[in-house]
């Protein structure tokens, strides 16, 4: 439970730490509201306009944050189309983000149980800009959030979101075929092999290599070494020992990862 | 209005991510001050001594900070020279930086009502360092400024600062002439092309090439091709849509910029 | 003095800023904390699993720090294998990092009254990973930290911790020789010559080349020229004026810094 009068505003964008973007959002919120606020930067290194990589790092986040906390999610390559801007609730979490997907996997675990369309012009800044709504429409909508503005003001109700594809999980006798989603700095890729999803015993074959049992940490293997790790967002990750696996093994995302296992 | 008795520090610097400089710039404020704290990181990428992108960002985000946030802003090539120290009040904003035309431009829009040196000494660090003024003057010059030290006791006023040249801002017949100021990341030039002081109806060039007319939104025109955004700091910007424009057309700082438009 | 009721979380870690790992880390403590918590980024850019660079950023910034802030540093090669993650206590400040070698040079000077080895399971988040023990035993046991559970209640007693060999700081008749630990985003050099442990009226040798006596700031010499400064960690700091020292004299980690003076 966050301290009473306290309100925690988690942010994830596309938006860089060179440019000031980022402080001028979190400005906006700070002026317009009279309780502290905290926030909590996900991250704002996603890939530029890479929605994927930011849906695959919501759904990573979200089961950790705090209850209560308003999530602010940017990757917009559509900043200034006729894309909407959504407000989803889930239980006592919130997010705003613009329509085109970004909440696709998010909602997978946790259905939104009200969505709207963010269109009320009061609550944008005057003099709003089309190319950076961050900080004209997210932050001062975030604010009126944390200020209790009731969600019906924000705007309509909407039935349907855009939502991205599933990534690939399919199903074969005696194997799993899943995909890469994307890496980390360290070279390690994330696939969308879900380990509860995975019958036990099997091992990961990737562009026709094996990769071997998955295992629990890196030093299972020599130093150089590809390996499959159960990894720590749920997923089967690619990863070499003391390496950069997406270098090194040419990854790319889509490519397939394969789970064989003995069938019952 | 900020809370009573929180606090709101703005920083913005070059010591970038990669270091602890900025975290022991942070540490030693919360160690000098008893009531809480918070900080807004503007940036801290500025590029390395890059005044004039330092001056540009400031300027940009002035107007979004909350009544009563000190700014700590240090991009400072000649720490350990003569240099001065400044403290400047425009309002309720206040701001501490090096007198080296960092200053320039937010003070263009709001004119300081107090300029002093900071040069009291009882108000660093004891065995200041001559190359890290960040931490050893402006730290805990700023921890007093949040205490209520008077600003008197910081050093003498001061007439005149450094300013940098104002951004090329040419009117001639049908034409104004600016220039490209720096880019963020994605490759988005900032140009001293001011939307307000433009007469509408005209269209942007660079380098004899016509960028059509001023955009509101990227998706106004095709993937891949260049155009000219009316920008959310309130300037021109230069883009390609889903592209780098800086590295494309190899703009550099200082680099014309044209608006043509029907002499009336 | 901090304020009553909010504490102060350092965070060092190689996690990086393109990952939501950091941020995943920060809402776990914040979930589980009641009473306000600050966060105060010393870096998370630390060179990947680069133990050595993460001890003396450590060392560096530690003495700047708040009395009563937990330090919860996380550079974990060994992350899932046997290694042991320390509680370290001295004075009014508190430790969490692997046993690896990471706090050897902040308890040089600053011994450690209580070391524990934290390994009750109780503590780590149900089904804790074997790759990310920053979100799933670091962020819980330091909000446990924060809570106020007895420190007994982490694990046995620990009598001695891995240590990093001292950098190189040998004395020989008028010469010091010393070493390369690391550099900062600007290419300067941070060495083991520290400032307090030289005598006076001595001149600094790199790979053969004097860069004369130490200065205290980079303007005492011609653009583009290198110097030897008395830098702000306490140490001797090798530096190209407005260039890039570590590139252009290709300087390597350990590579000799010989400082040399009149014997008395």
């Amino acid at each position: 439970v966050r301290p009473k009068g306290c309100r925690l505003v988690a942010l994830l964008t596309d938006f860089g730490l060179k440019d000031p973007f980022v402080g001028m959002m979190k400005a906006v919120i700070l002026s317009r509201t009279r309780s502290p606020v905290s926030f909590l930067d996900l991250t704002h290194e996603v890939p530029a306009q890479d929605i994927r990589c930011g849906a695959f790092f919501l759904r990573a986040a979200a089961p950790y944050l705090p209850a209560g906390t308003l999530v602010v999610a940017v990757v917009d390559p559509g900043v200034g189309s006729a894309r909407r801007i959504l407000y989803a609730r889930s239980g006592q979490m919130r997010f705003l983000a613009p329509d085109n997907g970004l909440l696709s996997w998010v909602g997978e675990d946790r259905p939104f149980e009200q969505v709207r369309w963010v269109r009320n012009r009061k609550l944008a800044l005057p003099c709003a800009s089309a190319t950076f709504h961050g900080r004209d429409w997210f932050a001062p909508v975030a604010a009126a959030c944390l200020s209790g503005l009731p969600s019906s003001d924000f705007g309509p109700g909407v039935r349907s979101i855009v939502r991205l594809p599933t990534p690939r999980f399919e199903r074969f006798p005696g194997m799993v075929r899943g995909e890469v989603i994307s890496w980390d700095r360290f070279g390690n890729c994330w696939t969308s092999l879900r380990l509860k999803d995975l019958p036990p015993g099997g091992a990961v074959f990737f562009k026709g290599r094996s990769l071997g049992p998955l295992r629990h940490h890196y030093a299972q293997v020599a130093s150089g070494r590809p390996l499959a790790v159960a990894g720590s967002f749920g997923f089967v990750e690619l990863s070499v020992r003391d390496g950069d696996f997406a270098g090194r093994l040419k990854a790319g995302r889509g490519d397939p990862v394969l789970y064989k296992f003995q069938p019952s």
